[in-house]
């Protein structure tokens, strides 16, 4: 269950089959479907609603353990940690990437700037994450990989429109610097620019909370 | 249950009271103690031993799902992790540090190296691992407080012995480069000390690894 709910087959919001039909459906007993729909309720993918069956909440472990730690987040928090984690996932990319991973992010880059110039913001929110997430993907940390993840998962969570304002910051001549940087092999200045475009996001939400 | 395991009031191996002793410790009913215990169970904090009771075998919550999601990590993806989050809280700690904070971890590193030159390795090793951990709480984020001690425990799970020798990496000159760069406000010389250190740690984890 755990690997659909990852793999997005039984995304957010679903409502997950009956007992009945996950014992059919796993070929196990009715004990070792309660005890592993108990075991990802606790950790915050499933939510059980009263008289209505039992819903996905969320994708990442990890998210749900990290809002048990720290609930209700601070954005400024959520921004400096994503920074601590993109940046340095930024550095090993242009540590590790090889040529086609360059040239991926590259046409990803291409792709959610054409986006944004046709106006279909919806589509370049979405591509914009995408990418990214495959910034992260380049590091080959599959924890880092793992925590970015969970990281944004709160994100979203909490503060779904900031989260996609952000996402979009200092778009698209700090992706640009970003994506150089990987492509020159240059780790330092990978990170530096992360930490430019992550600056400006920061700036934008001491903006909004003056207000 | 779990505060008692975060305080370290029930430290790691300590075997937990009976099902019963918990009913009158808490006062509450035997239904909601199986239940936490079995919560406790899933976020990797407690585990059964056939015929022997339930022990405490993890102390933060996210070190538990960090394991899930990513069993046995690779060395040097511990520590570009801990280099991602330690070298953000050092720059923000570089930010908001009061003149009390900076005389506590001024403090610590004078103790830290005492031990050291007085040959007590482990009084050392542990003045060390409070000396990073107060780095990190100076950061004020809690999330990345929660991260770096979810981090730490995984770390010393997989692998005790180069936990203890990479967290004295580099000593003392850039543990020393670190407080002064909070004491003078300098996030940007902070976060390159952090670096530095944990660049050293990098270098031994390799030379050991082509050993």
């Amino acid at each position: 269950m755990s690997q659909l709910i990852r793999d997005g087959q039984w995304p957010m919001g679903t409502r997950i089959p009956s007992e009945p039909e996950l014992v059919e459906l796993f070929g196990v007993g009715r004990n070792t479907i309660r005890e592993a729909v108990r075991a990802l309720e606790h950790a915050g993918l499933l939510a059980p609603r009263r008289g209505d069956g039992t819903y996905v909440c969320g994708r990442n472990p990890l998210a749900g353990a990290i809002s048990r730690c720290t609930p209700d987040p601070e954005i400024t928090d959520l921004i400096t940690t994503r920074r601590a984690l993109e940046s340095e996932a930024a550095a090993l990319a242009a540590q590790h990437a090889d040529a086609d991973t360059v040239t991926g992010l590259k046409a990803l880059l291409a792709d959610t700037v054409a986006a944004l110039d046709a106006g279909d913001v919806e589509r370049y929110a979405l591509l914009d994450l995408e990418f990214h997430s495959a910034v992260v993907t380049a590091s080959r940390n599959p924890l880092l990989i793992e925590l970015y993840d969970g990281i944004g998962e709160v994100m979203r969570r909490n503060h779904r429109d900031l989260a996609d304002a952000t996402s979009g910051t200092g778009h698209p001549r700090g992706h640009h610097d970003v994506v150089e940087a990987i492509a020159d092999a240059d780790p330092a200045r990978a990170r530096d620019a992360v930490h430019r475009y992550l600056e400006t996001a920061l700036d934008v939400t001491a903006r909004d909370a003056a207000r």
